[in-house]
Formats: C-alpha cells, structure tokens, sequence
C-alpha cells in the first residue's frame, strides 16, 4: 500500500493499462451522481498495473513479495499467496498442483463448489466422507476422525485429505487431533477455511487451521477481515506442498493482470492486524454480537444454534445463526422480512439465517437489527397470511447413504459427455435411484446438492424440493425451478 | 451501477461478508494516510456481495442480466459475458467449454500464456501456427491466410480456430476474411481481442472482430476503456458455441464471490459508450496522440512504427510504439529513462517501448512525454555511458522452425511430470534441440517465448539471451537468470 500511495504522489504520467487513467477517464454522466463516479475514481488512483516498482504476483521480489512475507508471520504460516481471485483460486490451486490425473483424494463431501471444479480440471479420483451432524441444529460438521481412520486405511495411495472448517454455519472442530492422524499417515490435509480468515486473532476465537497443523490453507480474508471482495490468501507451511507447483497453478489460474486494490486491501487489513492487535481489533464487534446473542436467548421468537460447554463443536461469536423457535417462518422467509427493514443477511436455508457481525458491528448496529426482528415477529404472530404452509417442524434428512463414498474419478470429459451427449431430462421425482447430469447448487452457500455423476437419493430429491419450494436460487442446473433434472441416461 | 447506488442511499445494514461493511471496519493507522484509507474506503461503499436485488454472476436474471445484454447490444455481440478474472478467465473459459480433453484446435503461436493454460487444462491437442511477419518493424500479426487454409485442409477435425488481434503492439488485420475461410470450413473462430476493446466504437479505429463475425471474443475492458483491472468481457454471436458448456466453463474458473465494483466499472463503461456516442468519447485522445506521432516524425531521436498507406496492417491510433532510431537505447533502457521522469510505458522490449494514450489523454501528458523524450535524446548523445554496448542493429530471428507444426497433446500430466520427475537443468547454451520442460514467459508481453515441451530452437536461445540480457523479466522460469533452463530427460 505504501508503495502504491508513494506512486500515486509521484503525480505519474500513466502511458500503461489500465484505460481509466488513474480515474482521469471517468466522465460525468446525467443519471449517475457525481458520487457514484468518485467512488471509482479514488480506488482507481492505486489501480496500477506492473511497472518496475510495483512488481509482480506471478513472480514477486519486491513489494508484493514483502507484503506476502509479513502477512505469513501475521496469520502463522511459513509462505503466504495473496490470492484476487477469492477461495476458489486457492481451492482450484491447491487441486490442480496436489493431484496429477487419476490421483486419488479424500474429500470431505459438503464442500465449496470451487472444491469439485477444482477434482474436474485436475482429473482427480475422489473419496467422499460424509460430514458429521449436529444432531440439535441438523448442521454439519467435518466427518469423524474413526472414519476418516477408515479410509486413511482403505485408500493408502490417496495423495491428500480435503477439509471445510469452519462450516458457513460457523461450526468448527479442533483440527490438531485431524492433523496428527493425517500427518501418522504421511498424508498432507489441505483445509478450506474461507470463513475463518479471523479464526486465532483473538482468544475468543477458535483456532486456525494453520495453527492446528494444516497443510496448506485457504482463507476469504474479504469474507470476516476488512479487505476487498476477491481477497483471499493461501497460506502453506511444512515440507509436503510443492510450492512450485501450487505457483505454477496459481499462475494458471488466476488474471495475469491481478488488482493492485485487491492486493493493496490484503496488505491493509494485515497492517490493521499488525498495528491493534487482534485482541483490540475484534473487542466491539465481540461486545455487540454477545449482547445480540443474550437479547436472543432472552426473548421466545427466535432461536440461536449454541453447543453446549461440554460440546467438541466451537463456533464463531461473530456468526450468529437463528431461526424462528415457533417454526412459522423458513430461513428464507424471515430474509426476506429483514430486508424489508434493510437488515441483509448473508445466507438462509429452509431453517435458519445467518447473520454476520464485523469487528466494528456497534450496539446502533444491533439495536436495529433487533427492532427489525421483533417487529417481524409481532407480524408474524398477528397475521397468519405470511404463516408458512408446511409443517412447523421441518423433516430433518437423516439416511446417509454411505459414510466413504466408492472413488469417483472426475474430469472435464466424463462431466461434459454426461451434460451434453447421453443425458435426459426427467420429473424431479423420477430421477431417484438415477445419475445426476447436471449439478445443483443452491447459492449461497454454494455447496452442490448433487454433482454431476452423483447417484441421486429420495433423500436429495426431498431437499432439492424443499429448497426451491422455499424459495432457494440454485446454480448450474438448466431448468431453475428444478421441476425437471437432467440425468445420465441409461444404457 | 444504479442498483447498488439505491442499495448505498438505503444505509442498508450489513449482517453479510465482505467483513468490512461498506469500508467501516477499516481503520486508521499511523503510517497509513488517511487518504488511502479513503481510495479503498470509497469503493466499499459499492463492494457487496449476492442480496436479493443484487443478483447473481454466475446465474443472472436481474441487474446483471440487464447490464450484460445493454452491454452486448453496445459491443455488438448477441450475449456477453462480464468477466472479473481478466481476459484470462475468458480465454480459458473459451478453450475449456469448446475442446474436450484430446480435442484438436488450431492455434496461433504467439498467444498470451492464459491460452496455453487453456490448452492444459483443457487437455487439448494444439496445431500451431507461426504468425506472419512485418518485416519492417519486425513485429507479428496473425499467420497468412493461406497458411490457415492449409491448416484447415490438413486437419479438418480441428474444433475451432483461436487467434490474437490485435497483438500487443496494437497491430492487427481485417479478420473478415479469416472469418469466412473458416466458417467455409464448418469451424469456429476464437479471439483474444484483449488489447482492442475500443475497436469499433470510433471511425479511427480498426473494426472489431465481432464485426468481422469472429463466433467468441475476449476483450480486456481494463486496458484500453475505463473499467477496473481484471473487468473484460466475453462477448459471443452465432449458433457454433454451445453457451451453456461456456457458462459451466465460466463459473468453474471465477470466483464464487465476484467484485461489484468490477461488474459496476464495466457497466459505467458500457453507459459513457452508449450517453458520449464512441466519437465524442475518443476525440480528445485521439488529437493527443496524433500531435504526438507528428511530433515523433518530425524529430530525428526516435522513429515510430507505422504501415506504409496500402499496407494490409491496421496499427492502433492510441498505441504508440517507438525506439531511438540511432539504436543506442534498447527498449528497456528508453523505459527505465522515461520512468526517471515519471513517464511509465506500458511494455517494453529489446528495441521497442510501447506507450498507451487514453481517451482523456491531455496535450499536457503529451508535452510531458515530449519533454522527457527530449532530456533523454540529449543525454544520450552527450554520454557514452548509457550507451549500450550491444551492436546497434538488432538481430532479427528469421528462420522459422515450422509455419504449421505437428498436433502437440496438452495436458497437466505431461506438463507436470516433465517439469519435476523427468526433466534436468542445463546451461541454455546447450539446450538447443532439447524440449523445453519449463515455460519461458517474459511479462509483459506474456507471450510465452517456450511453452513446456516445445523444442528449443538456436533462435528462442538467442531471443532469451537477448531479453535477459536487456533486462526483460521472465515469468516461469526457476531459473530467472536464465543461464540455465529446465530440459526434458532424454530417454
């Protein structure tokens, strides 16, 4: 950021992309305000390209490389990529450079749909584990270590362990003991903790996968900690990540004209770090999202996912995940109330909405929120008409239909021919017992339902149409109301 | 950029990532002023993520959907794609969604190195095309169309044909009959259009290879409109691309959490284009770079390049690509004495510097760049000791390996075991007639001089003695020196 603010005084005469001109190019336009214009324009005066002092992502040796120096020591791992094409750049990357076509992995199944692009373009074979659930709230977890064991031991060729921790409920487990088992079997885990950019900067968070022992680690540093959407970093220690493979997929994988802003936002929020001290950084966002949860516990409409002390399950008090305790409104329905008062969540699902508080989350913040939510819940006690129609409770899917999948082998050429040459489409309800041609990924928290070659159970069936009878967006799949599934077709 | 500004104007409350809601959590800190905290606090106010009034990239049906299809109407094309991971995104978003894996395609060899990594990812087997030469300049274009004809006729399996133009001198030629060569053959025209956005919006400039019925386009909105680094567009026409496979190949490469302020600087792109008309929007630059080229012939220290009147080549009016006619200055050593001035160029090579007008460029800018032009020349006269010590005519590479090569499988396998299980180092002298198993890309261009497994000719040891020697910067290589290069093991 120095860097970039000591060009920009320089007063530099740009004959470089970008076209804007350091924002010099933007003209005012009736219809758009003048501040719509500035908000562009300051953020396009460090929007640079690479010149000799700005250096080069692709092959860093002057700031970008400092910046990434300092960021490993602050977030704990030994060599820090600052990533501008978000978690899905580090998840694609961590693929493409562990996995070699054919090689097998041991992946977690509830993962990001980046971790399934990533199988795909990699030609990877995949063991899917079942997560673990939270039998109280019906999230998931990370599978069980006993399971994991057993599939360490039934496919001793796997070249890696695929893990998401936190979930995007914001449950986590303590990795050390996942680590140790992993690392007995001379296996390298690789951890997608996109949503715990923040996890280990303050004691009242759980800790990092990096201090647990990962691998390799990807974090969202734009999801929880102040940078810019797209800002992410992937963070590697130890001696079993090929670094000049993970550099070289990363290079292929993301823009070889990578956002100085994006970087530049990367290198604040660290400084930020640096400077307070996470302990200060996160005090009143803590304080707020605490007293948030006490209001909660304290009235009857709405009701919290907590563990209990005794509980192997952490989660993220800046994360707070609530539903209606009388059932009358989904997940769906009461983000759709709130942000009727303008109070935006960041994710619902049939049951519950997810609600995120920043580390500058004030007492203003949640005092509107907490208005919003008691005068949607006396409406929704007066007025029966925005009474869901189903049943208050909502059937809870619990047939699993394996714990370790049989290995899949992913590829670009299976999943293509699958969507295009030797599919069809059938009713919803008729696809059971039949291969998935088509993914469907609910957004967020975009983890695919079904991938494409999945075998589809009554049970996917029964979430999909909950989902869409809902109100959930799904991705990937042609028809949206998902009426109709496209599925391999037979013979 | 409407919806987000009415989304701004209603203070919403944030419960939803990114973490620095609206820039509030970004704090001072001493060392920091408090302007650049603003450049990145301004922007935040428009860096949301997927609400229900924001829509969705990945699958849009409301305010991206609208703003791609104004877009489309205004480049031209019949659908566009906004892109926020460059032009390289839609490069590998092409070559993935059109070649299955063992799928031959006709390439053109000097392409940016996203289309190499398209080539790996997409496990395609490439037929590639030497490009034809200006021999004034020295400078490529696209190959001969004679040569494509016989490419055509030699292999017609080949699933589509991918050409660059303009280069990244901004030399380019008319592609319409290109365009209908190929479609005679039954093929598909891909372009990598990325220095060329403004192409066709002012009589001035070439016509865009959307006009001339290229099938898929990729233009770099960054670099040459006013758009935010990594904002291009995908823009397709015609019946031959199958759109759905290329929004699957999207959604695999970008990420899950796309910029708004990206999409949003391609948009207010799109409005200036459609409220200004291309003509007013270009005017002021244009009269700014022709004074200069007048300028430049008119003097005797640096030579321009330019096409004779009934030349077939079509230069970029806003791209200025000159040398020191007395050959004393390579061109990075004329970029590093424009730097001294604070005149940043856009590229440089052994003999050339590439300058970049905007469309606001000033008759200030140009005076400027004349002024430091000028002390440059006079210092250069007066002292020997910035004179090179390398003869002062360049030597150009004639000879020509092949101008159709043989089909060559890409793939991450191949690419990956030559890079570390099979390859040895030697000194680059002595890797003449071996295969290259590390790529050789100097940035910029991004060209890659040897891609992994490519034959080492007398003339690419030549060319990368030269550039390194000249100060060139090459991505890739572990050895950045070059004195040594990774080779295929024989045998």
């Amino acid at each position: 950021m120095e860097v970039l603010l000591q060009l920009h005084r320089s007063q530099p005469l740009s004959l470089h992309v970008p076209g804007h001109k350091y924002g010099q190019s933007l003209l005012a336009m009736p219809g758009i305000p003048d501040a719509a214009r500035r908000m562009l324009e300051t953020v396009m005066n460090i929007d640079v390209t690479e010149l000799s002092i700005t250096d080069d992502l692709h092959e860093p040796t002057g700031m970008i490389d400092e910046a990434q120096r300092l960021a490993a020591r602050t977030f704990g791992a030994e060599q820090t990529f600052f990533l501008v094409g978000g978690s899905t750049a580090g998840n694609l990357a961590m693929l493409l450079s562990v996995c070699e076509p054919g090689d097998l992995i041991i992946v977690q199944r509830n993962a990001h749909k980046s971790v399934l692009n990533g199988l795909k373009l990699a030609g990877a074979k995949a063991v899917f584990m079942m997560p673990a659930r939270d039998v109280a709230s019906g999230l998931n977890i990370v599978p069980q270590l006993s399971h994991l064991e057993d599939a360490l031991n039934r496919y001793p060729e796997a070249k890696a362990v695929f893990l998401t921790n936190p979930s995007y409920y914001g449950l986590s487990v303590d990795l050390r003991a996942y680590v140790d088992l992993i690392h007995r079997h001379g296996k390298m885990l690789l951890v997608d903790e996109a949503h715990g950019a923040h996890y280990g900067l303050h004691p009242a968070f759980p800790p990092s996968a990096l201090l647990a022992g990962a691998d390799a680690v990807v974090q969202s540093t734009h999801k929880t900690l102040p940078a810019l959407t797209m800002g992410a970093m992937l963070h590697v220690q130890g001696e079993q990540i090929d670094r000049t493979a993970l550099r070289e997929s990363l290079r292929m994988i993301q823009s070889s004209s990578p956002s100085y802003p994006i970087m530049a936002s990367l290198d604040i929020t660290r400084a930020m770090i640096d400077f307070y001290g996470g302990t200060a950084l996160f005090q009143q966002g803590l304080a707020t999202a605490a007293a948030f949860r006490h209001w909660i516990i304290e009235q009857d409409q709405y009701r919290l996912v907590e563990m209990t002390e005794d509980s192997s399950i952490q989660t993220d008090p800046l994360r707070i995940v609530l539903c209606d305790s009388s059932g009358k409104l989904t997940g769906f329905e009461l983000q759709k109330q709130l942000e009727r008062f303008r109070c935006y969540a960041e994710m619902a699902d049939s049951r519950y909405v997810v609600l995120l508080f920043g580390m500058a989350a004030s007492a203003d913040d949640a005092a509107r929120l907490q208005q919003a939510l008691l005068a949607i819940a006396i409406a929704s006690d007066s007025n029966k008409s925005i009474t869901s129609t189903r049943p208050q409770e909502k059937p809870v899917i619990t047939e699993i239909p394996y714990q370790i999948s049989e290995p899949v082998l992913f590829g670009r050429l299976g999943a293509r021919r699958n969507g295009h040459n030797d599919s069809q489409r059938v009713n919803l309800e008729e696809a059971v017992g039949r291969k998935a041609a088509e993914a469907v990924i609910p957004y967020p928290p975009g983890i695919p339902l079904l991938y494409e070659g999945e075998l589809i159970t009554f049970e996917a069936v029964a979430a999909i149409r909950q989902l869409v009878n809902d109100g959930a967006r799904c991705q990937g799949a042609a028809d949206p109301t998902m009426q109709t599934i496209a599925v391999v077709s037979l013979g």
